[in-house]
C-alpha cells in the first residue's frame, strides 16, 4: 500500500481543515458576507507579510503577481537590476525584458547569496537604476538572500526593492517595513498551505507613488484598480472565492501558532534536514540555506531525477529534483507550510531506502538519529533575538 | 431557517461532486498523474467549446483570458472594433485601449444585439480593421449575439473574430469551427459549474498565426508559451491544481448529459423564465434573450437593487441586479451550469413574495404556473434542427 506524501517546495500539502473550506458551497463575491471574509483575510495577510501596507490578492499563480510588480512600477526603458542566481531570479529578468525594461543582470553563482558590496558597485556603475528585483528564498537553489542588507543599499540609493517571497514567506524571516522593502510578492501554494491559484502583492507608500508614473500596458494586473477596490474590501474582477475562503482558515491557523514561533520551528526543521543529509555523507548545496527548503547535492553516481522518480514510484513520496544548470545534480526537500518534523522523519526514512538501493553507502538510520537530535535540542534560531519581535517591528 | 441559493450569472452553484474533488489532497503538477488529468480536461474543454482547436487554461478570472487575447493577437496601434452594448463589450474596449490599440467602438443600445449590416458598414469605413471583439452572451444585458452572422462577415473580410463566451458557453449555442470564430474565451464559474479562478481560451490556426506578429508586452498570459506547454500536457507556470481536478468532474458530467441536450434544456428554462416574468406583468429587457441568463425590467416603482437585497436578506436567494446604465432598472436570473428547473420554481416563488411586499400586483402563483406549463411542453429550441449536430459539425 503506497501512501502519497508531498514534500515539494510548492505545491505543498493542504491540511484537511483548509480542504474542507475549499469544498463549501460557493458564496457570491459582491455580498457583505464575502466582503467580511476579504477584510479578515487582508488582516491575516498583513500579519504573515509583517507589514502595515495593503496586501492585494490576485487570482493567478505567483508569476502573475511578479508581472504585476514589473508592469505597474516601471515603464519601457527603465533600468532595473535582476539578481540572477537561480531560476526565479532569471524569471524576474525575463518578465522585465518582456516589458521592455533595460535589465542589468547581476549574475551570481547558483547556491550563493548576492554579495552586497557587488550590488552596490553595479548600482553605482549603472546610472539611473530604478529598481532591484530579487528573491527572499531562491527556490531553485534553496538559498535565502540577505534582504535586510540589500534593503539598506536600495533605501540609501532611493531605489525600489521588489522581493519575490513566494516560497520563503512564513518560514524565512522578512520584515519589509523595518528593513525598507517596497514590494513583496507571495503565492498561495507554499507557506500559506493552500492549493495554487492565488498570489499576493504588498506595496508601501513609495511603491504606490511609483504606480502613478508607470506607462507599461496592463489591465488584469492593474494595481491602481486593485488598490481602489481594496479600499472597499472588494476586487476589480471576480476573485477566486473558494481559495480565499480556504485562505481565511489557513491564516487563522498561522496566527494561532504565531508567525515568530513558526519561523523558529522551520529554522529548526531546516537545520535538522541539513544535519540529516550530512549524516548520510551528503553535502548541502546552498551557501546560505533557507528555512523553507533544503537543497542537497546528489552522490556523484546518482542522477537526482532518477532518485526523485524512484521515491515517487516506489513510495509515493514527492520531493523536487534540480532545475536548469543543477538539473540531476541536486534534490530539494521542502519544510514549509503544513510540513512538520514527522514528515521529515518519514521523508528521510524513505530517502535512506532509495539511496541504499542506488548504491550509496551510509549507516542505516543515521539521518533519522540526526533529525531526532536536532528536534530534541533547545536550539533556537536567530529569531529568538530581540529583532524578531513582530509586534515591536510593526508598532502594533 | 434561511437556506442559501445562488441564481446569479457567476459565480453559479457548484455541485457537491465537484466540491468533493476540490477538497481532495493536492497533487504535484509535474507528475504523470496530473498530466493525465490535464489531457482529459483538454478533451472535455474541446467538447464544450465545440472545437478541434487547443483550449488553453489559465489560473485567473475570465478578464485575464480576455487580456491574453488582446495582448497576444495585436500590437499597439492595431485597429479593432469592440461591440459595446453592455459592460463586457465595454471591457473589451477598455482592455484594447490599455494595450494601445486603435479601438473603434460600435455602440449599440443595451439589450439589443448588433445589426450585422451596421458592423459591415463600420468595417468598410475603417480601413485596416484587424479584429472584432465581442460577446456570445453579453451578461450585463442577458443578450445573446448572432455570432454566426458576425462570423460570416469577419471571415469574408479576413478579420479575426474574438468571442467572450464566459457566461454563454454551455448554454448558448456556439459552433466556432463551423461558423469561423477564431478565438473563444471562457471562465470556470458559469456553465462549467466550478468556483471562479480558471479561464480558458481556444485559438484556431489563423489566431495561432497572428500570435507570431504581435509585439504587445506579455509574460504570464503569453499564449505562445502556453501552446508550447499544452503540446506536452503541461502549463508554463504552476496551474490551479485543485480547480483543474474539479473541472475534470464537471466536464465528465456535461459529457454524460450531452452538450446538445443541455443547450435544449437551458433554452427551455430561459423560455420558461421569460413566460414566468410575463405572467407577473413584467417585461423582458433583452431584444435577443440568452439561454444562460434572463434580464427582466423591474416595475417602475421598485428599485431592482432593493429587490435583490430583500431577496438575499429575507430568503437567502442571490439574483443579480443591473449594472452600469441599467442599474436599478433590471434584475437578472441565471439558468446556467448546475441550475435546473426546480431552482427556477424556488426562485420565482420567492420573487413573488418580495414583489408582493413591494406593492407589485399580480395573481399569486402565476409565475409558477407559467414555468410548469413550459416545462411540461414538448417545446424544442432551434437546437433540434440538423445544424445542431455537434458530431457532424466537428466531423468526429
Amino acid at each position: 500500500m503506497k501512501r502519497k506524501n508531498l514534500m515539494t517546495p510548492g505545491p505543498s500539502p493542504v491540511p484537511s481543515f483548509v480542504r474542507e473550506a475549499l469544498s463549501r458551497e460557493i458564496v457570491h463575491h459582491r455580498t457583505e458576507e464575502f466582503k467580511q471574509t476579504l477584510s479578515e483575510v487582508s488582516k491575516g495577510l498583513q500579519h504573515v507579510f509583517c507589514t502595515k501596507n495593503p496586501v492585494l490578492i490576485f487570482a493567478c499563480s505567483g508569476t502573475g503577481a511578479m508581472e504585476a510588480a514589473v508592469s505597474n512600477l516601471f515603464s519601457s526603458q527603465d533600468k532595473v537590476i535582476a539578481i540572477c542566481g537561480g531560476k526565479f531570479g532569471e524569471r524576474w529578468a525575463a518578465i522585465a525584458k518582456a516589458f521592455g525594461l533595460d535589465v542589468v543582470e547581476m549574475n551570481i553563482e547558483w547556491g550563493a547569496s548576492p554579495a552586497v558590496e557587488e550590488l552596490k558597485r553595479i548600482i553605482d556603475e549603472n546610472k539611473g537604476v530604478k529598481g532591484v528585483l530579487t528573491t527572499l528564498c531562491e527556490t531553485s537553489t534553496a538559498t535565502v538572500y540577505d534582504v535586510e542588507a540589500i534593503a539598506k543599499i536600495t533605501k540609501e540609493k532611493n531605489i525600489l526593492l521588489i522581493i519575490d517571497a513566494i516560497s520563503g514567506l512564513g518560514q524565512d524571516k522578512l520584515l519589509p517595513d523595518t528593513w525598507g522593502v517596497d514590494v513583496v510578492v507571495g503565492g498561495s501554494q507554499k507557506g500559506f498551505m493552500l492549493p495554487p491559484g492565488l498570489s499576493f502583492i504588498s506595496l508601501n507608500d513609495k511603491a504606490q507613488e511609483a504606480l502613478k508614473t508607470s506607462k507599461s500596458p496592463k489591465y488584469y494586473f492593474d494595481l491602481n484598480a486593485a488598490l481602489k477596490s481594496y479600499a472597499k474590501s472588494d476586487t476589480p474582477y471576480t476573485p477566486a472565492v473558494s481559495l480565499i475562503v480556504g485562505l481565511k482558515e489557513a491564516l487563522e491557523f498561522i496566527k494561532t501558532e504565531g508567525l515568530e514561533k513558526r519561523w523558529v520551528r522551520f529554522e529548526k526543521m531546516a537545520k535538522a534536514t541539513r544535519q540529516a543529509a550530512v549524516a548520510l555523507g551528503l553535502e548541502i548545496f546552498s551557501q546560505r540555506p533557507s528555512a523553507s527548503v533544503t537543497a542537497i547535492k546528489c552522490p556523484s553516481q546518482i542522477k537526482s531525477s532518477d532518485m526523485v522518480k524512484a521515491l515517487r514510484k516506489q513510495y509515493g513520496l514527492s520531493i523536487a529534483g534540480g532545475q536548469g544548470q543543477v538539473k540531476d545534480k541536486i534534490f530539494r526537500i521542502a519544510h514549509m507550510g503544513w510540513i512538520n518534523e514527522q514528515d521529515l522523519i518519514m521523508c528521510f526514512s524513505l530517502l535512506e531506502k532509495v539511496l541504499k538501493d542506488m548504491g550509496h553507502k551510509f549507516k542505516p538510520g543515521a539521518s533519522l538519529a540526526a533529525l531526532q537530535e536536532v528536534f530534541a535540542s533547545g536550539s533556537q534560531s536567530q529569531c529568538s533575538s530581540s529583532n524578531c519581535d513582530i509586534k515591536a517591528q510593526m508598532k502594533i
